[in-house]
């Protein structure tokens, strides 16, 4: 027999009220709450049919299982460790003792099998740009099915059929029959944390993977050194870290740190792009090596202050040479991010030697044509090491030649700004990647999470092929006013409506829907150990038990 | 031997450089970090006289004693208890095991002797608006002492006391010659959590209630119900948390989780002030209360929708008098909070019966004058509770005849609007409590404990006699946008901005010094277990550990 149910999630509920405020004012509309014909999907998968039939899963004997055509079996670990995974998001209380004999009935789903069609499932292999990750969810009795053709669309779709279980009335686990076909709309949807203006520890580097998972993302861009200190303990050069971290033992990344933070990333389909940012952005670095910053002069003696990296000097190309030598082995993902933002030019106007420099290589005063030269040179090294590069949008602004499979990350600016730039960008032939509006280190009072799901990185005037140079974006959360303290809940359910946005069909952008279900969403990642924050007034059923 | 060391804390460390940030603005004017003659006092005391010359604290044979001449022994658990919290919170690591020969070296400080000077020590009373919480702090060799006329002071003493201790560079638990004495410049320095727009677990509030000790804060106002819920588990009324809590199990603060918070808030000198808000925000009592609220109208009939406690039944005045002598039971403080603000008058207006009762009052169409009628009758009923009253702004502006000993709570309006209110309220000799300025639900970009820092409720046009009537204000936590996953950190150190102001002498405002103290008291609020977030880059010896 088949149970009829309406599908309605008992994970959570929320206050419908709209209570007038203690402070007497909004700061943006509201969206009203009912409930999403799609529960608590997020980001909503490309196509789903889900009746309103519901089967039981049973918690002695539901299992995840390789289907039997899977080209994927018990040595592919990654999808092991899923299983287990998703079956401890599914029944998170301890599961009964499996007995001897295992109960189904008719009206259970028994299994999950999960096929990987293709015959490399790619269960070894490091996630990239091109990885496949689309999927096809079946869920009906006994049986249900996820066919993909890698173990990255397996890992979405496992997902994607965690958040179809609901509880009914009595706590009894159900899902309802659905079919669902998914891929996502961009291929690179990241976020970027920064370890470098605050030291983030493992833990939360870890903790914030596994909720990228959650909401599909599959891009961590490591922003990992910057001015305030150089975390990244390297191998070549210990004494970065040594003399530029915040503390040489208790605030670096060690080799294994790192090894640990991209295999943990790549069992859930994420790449680890690190960043490198040069050659502004620097100062730590200066601590632990001699002669590779600039020497700011005031007047005609040094002032005993340092500007960007110095790039008159060749011993500075030995170093960046062995350094991104080093960075390349460590880090497999096919792209590194070299930055190149934000280069103040004071301190090398103040210096006479590259005053003298300029004038050798004819760029009169414009040291914008200093800035492309040491960048042109970085490239160059870069490019002897087989990976792409992204690079934040000054790099282009300034005409620095750039190899055709360079991903432009742009930043800066307000809408029209930014979408001039990324008309720009594409036009000249570039990838881009968006990250302007979802700088979640920027705070306000109320629900700003509306505005970073109403921005479209392909909303720009641009021919289709403009549009289709467009591989993502990114969520920012820079790093001065976070730590461990507070990053998680600030991060999310916030970074959410980006990773809906990068996921979902461009159509998909009724706020009021994405509100039901983003407030069920949100319960299910506090449910599942992370404590993220609350859109509005209201309760989970199962409410963060931490401080 | 006396050391002669520099007091300079190693407990943590800022990075002084200033770099160019990824965004491109500023909000607000960052302040300088220079280390400050107080180390990292906060708040800083009334009087502090500190000299170069450090002692060591032994971790085997320090102790925290009552002095001989004390009025307080073994017998006053709050001390006792004390004593050990703060021998904790000076030696986090476990203490070594005390051996049979403690040696104490001459340069060590061996015992802090805590003096309770007046024959009543007040260890087994509540705090009140009267306590008095001065004490005097004489740190020497071979011993320190601590005399304070009551347990309050002694309290705030042992807080300012492990305030001074710090680590040298060999780690070595060390504190200056000091002497201090320091009494509170406000009697009232309150913080508003709300447990209706979303639950807070015990565990959160207890935390925060330990927090607002280490900021010498006094008083909890606990605005445990409103709209969206009734957490409240009331004896005489069970009904009212049944049915208008979020949840009547899980969702709700039983008789002995209030009693827990109670004596926990008493154990730190800090006062629970209950807010039961009437005769608006009250959706959630009519839940479980037939008839309490007025049913609104939608042309000659009933909409099904319900507004404001129902103001001409004598059913209502029964309830009140019934539920107000339980609250008055429940929570000692001789002060209850009655709320009164926001009273929205369509849905009285659209009452015929309510309409009837305009007329026969004689109220012409002059709701607030419905509004007076209510408040005056609750009044009256509270009176007989012997509790005297605090209440939201509203309440005097409407013209409501006040008991002369009531608080008039300010909260509405922008800067000027405030300033002036606090020139009328105590132009008409009442007591203000100013929270206006420190709204701290809502948030900004960057560094806004500055705005809360720099407010003053003194800051006002009126005469020696009206300052004299503020006794002092509250940090207001509302919960539209906060709940376990990120209030603590949102809440610290921002409040601590508002614990200084209400603490400390008027003329302690210089941002600079207060930025250098607040980044060392935020990083030990860390250390203790906190999750107080980050005023800046930079980073805490002991980071936070939890995610």
């Amino acid at each position: 027999m088949v149970a009829t149910l309406k599908f309605t999630t008992l994970l959570l509920a929320v206050v419908v009220c709209r209570a007038t405020q203690d402070y007497g004012y909004k700061d943006v509309e509201e969206p009203t709450l009912g409930d999403s014909q799609y529960g608590s999907l997020w980001p909503l998968p490309q196509k789903v049919q889900m009746s309103t039939v519901a089967f039981k899963l049973s918690g002695v004997s539901f299992q995840i299982v390789d289907a039997k055509e899977s080209s994927s079996g018990a040595s592919c670990s990654l999808l092991q460790n899923a299983y287990r995974r998703y079956d401890e998001y599914i029944f998170p209380i301890s599961r009964m003792q499996g007995q001897n004999k295992k109960k189904a009935f008719a009206s259970d789903v028994s299994e999950l099998q999960v096929w990987i069609t293709s015959a490399d499932s790619e269960c070894d292999s490091y996630p990239s740009v091109t990885s496949d990750e689309s999927y096809e969810l079946s869920v009906d009795s006994p049986v249900a099915v996820l066919k993909a053709p890698k173990v990255w669309g397996a890992l979405r779709g496992l997902e994607t059929f965690s958040q179809l279980v609901y509880e009914d009335e009595y706590g009894a686990k159900s899902i309802n029959r659905t079919e669902i076909q998914d891929f996502p709309r961009f291929t690179h949807r990241g976020l970027l944390l920064d370890s470098s203006r605050h030291f983030l520890p493992i833990k939360v580097i870890l903790a914030n993977l596994e909720a990228m998972a959650w909401n599909k993302f599959n891009v961590f861009h490591w922003h990992i050194v910057d001015d305030p200190s150089f975390p990244y303990m390297s191998r070549t050069f210990p004494q970065l870290s040594q003399q530029g971290a915040y503390h040489p033992y208790t605030h670096v990344y060690t080799p294994s740190d790192v090894k640990m933070i991209i295999e943990f990333a790549r069992l859930r389909g994420i790449r680890v792009v690190s960043e490198f940012d040069t050659p502004g952005h620097t100062q730590s670095w200066g601590k632990g090596q001699k002669d590779l910053l600039t020497p700011c002069y005031s007047g005609a003696s040094p002032s005993g202050s340092f500007g960007p990296v110095n790039p008159i000097l060749n011993t500075t190309y030995d170093f960046m040479a062995m350094f991104f030598k080093e960075v390349s082995t460590v880090f497999p993902d096919a792209y590194i991010h070299l930055g190149g933002d934000e280069v103040d030019f004071s301190c090398w106007k103040s210096n006479p030697d590259i005053q003298k420099f300029m004038v050798q290589q004819g760029f009169g005063t414009d040291y914008s044509k200093l800035e492309s030269f040491y960048i042109q040179r970085l490239l160059d090294i870069v490019t002897t090491t087989n990976k792409g590069y992204m690079i934040w949008q000054e790099v282009i602004d300034n005409g620095v030649k750039l190899k055709a499979d360079t991903l432009i990350h742009v930043w800066k600016g307000n809408q029209q700004q930014y979408q001039a730039e990324m008309a720009r960008v594409t036009a000249s032939g570039y990838q881009a990647l968006l990250s302007t509006p979802w700088y979640l280190n920027r705070i306000s009072y109320g629900q700003d999470w509306q505005a970073a799901y109403k921005a479209d990185p392909q909303d720009f005037n641009g021919t289709d092929a403009q549009k289709k140079l467009v591989v993502g974006g990114e969520a920012c959360l820079w790093g001065e006013y976070v730590d461990a303290t507070n990053l998680t809940p600030r991060l999310w359910p916030r970074a959410s409506a980006v990773g809906e946005r990068l996921w979902s069909d461009k159509d998909v952008k009724d706020t009021n829907d994405a509100y039901s279900r983003l407030i069920q969403h949100r319960c299910r990642m506090v449910q599942r150990g992370i404590p993220a924050e609350p859109l509005f007034t209201g309760y989970c059923a199962h409410e963060y038990k931490g401080v």
